[in-house]
């Protein structure tokens, strides 16, 4: 991003609740306009993109959404075809599926769809995801790398993101997966970037200013690196397990934010 | 980088001509200022800073620079320390040795120097770099991967680099190393990535306005995914060769450059 961006993001760490309160999903027909909100759900990262995709469009028609248009581009040809794209730029809001996150970029980079998309949250759209969705944001996506395991250089595979989240690195199904070992590699090798954990059940909304909100019932894990005295990630053998001498970690439920250009937890409500 | 930026950048594919006509190390000088350069050589990337640093001290001295001072920013309290950001900003270039890129990224990654670091690129101030100096110089930087080896998914790693040069993956040693296969993978994993891909003894140096031009006796090998129809990056197994279809390649010698904007090649003399 070279300019002011407008848009806000809703990054959802996976296994939202649908049929119940559906907190999550309801926040982001609120916040892209209610009753007059335009959704564009996008199913690239999954294989099934029917039953995905109307399931979902059942669900923001039932949260009250006024128009949600199921987007089916599974291929570089869907994803350089305008009609495509001017329904991108027509809508409030984009629902990125789960799925693979490879998926995302692999299709969608450097084509019509995504020029349209970066343009359309430049100037105000909301974009969401969740699980492959929510890990294709940042700039550097986690694309592999053992759950229930201790950091290690080895098993992290990261590929370039969409980039709409600068300077950060997302991991979904945070603590149900025992991710936290791999996601604390990442940030080890390069502490500028702050790593970002979202359990299931549990979002964080971006906004322009660069803090984010949590919602949901589980809770937000904040890896932040600047504080890190020492670690043996550069000569570390690839199957060893990392030293990490004083990373800093905030665990934030809902009620709690987190100012990513101070680095500072933030108390909401 | 969310201003515009006012330096440019300098990324050497390594093994640079030192002794002889030193083509690409007397184009620094000159562009930081020739008699009156004021360079700072930076170690970080070595295990080896006292010898590195020291060729590379007099070499720039022999090659006309006013001033060459060495700094061995070895630890991330070397890199917190404010007289070491005080000569980042008093420099007029910067130059990163070779070695491991994940020690520049894990040393310097959200510190002072750091900081000290973009904060002068973004005011005018060269910033160069040499083999692992020039893999960090990206936002996804490639860590590890087969040379001489066809695209395979699982041999690529990358961790996020300093983020000095955008939408763009950098590989180094690239002919002499047979490296094609691991960009080729990098840039399928998300078109958008511009791949370039420099020789030993080649150079390129990036303009603010996001154009480059080749440096030196080999040639730069870009990667242009945009125009690819379909890869199976994102289904194929780790270890399984990659298929992608119509990806296009350019390769730059001297007197060739590269619009990264428009994705155009530029006949330059």
């Amino acid at each position: 991003m070279t300019q002011e961006v407008k848009g806000s993001l809703i990054i959802i760490g996976g296994a939202e609740d649908k049929y119940g309160e559906s907190k999550i999903l309801k926040h982001i027909v609120n916040v892209t306009g209610g009753k007059e909100a335009r959704l564009v759900v996008l199913t690239t990262a999954t294989e099934k993109p029917e039953s995905v995709g109307s399931e979902y469009k059942k669900i923001f028609e039932k949260l009250g959404a006024k128009q949600t248009e199921i987007l089916n581009v599974n291929t570089r040809d869907d994803a350089n075809n305008e009609d495509n794209a001017e329904k991108i730029r027509n809508s409030t809001g984009i629902f990125f599926t789960g799925g693979d996150q490879l998926r995302i970029t692999s299709i969608l980079g450097g084509t019509k769809v995504y020029a349209a998309m970066q343009a359309a949250y430049n100037e105000g759209t909301v974009i969401a995801g969740t699980s492959a969705g929510a890990s294709a944001m940042s700039n550097n996506m986690i694309v592999d790398g053992n759950s229930y395991d201790s950091a290690r250089k080895c098993t992290l595979k990261m590929a370039p993101g969409l980039g709409l989240l600068q300077d950060a690195i997302i991991d979904q199904h945070f603590a149900q997966r025992g991710r936290i070992g791999r996601l604390l590699c990442g940030v080890a090798e390069n502490p500028y970037m702050l790593g970002i954990g979202i359990d299931e059940d549990t979002a964080i909304q971006v906004h322009p200013d660069a803090h984010f909100e949590v919602i949901g019932t589980n809770a937000v894990t904040v890896i932040d690196g600047t504080s890190i005295i020492s670690s043996n990630v550069s000569e570390s053998k690839p199957d060893e397990i990392l030293a990490i001498n004083n990373v800093t970690v905030h665990i934030l439920p809902e009620g709690y934010g987190f100012d990513m250009k101070s680095r500072k937890v933030m108390r909401l409500h």
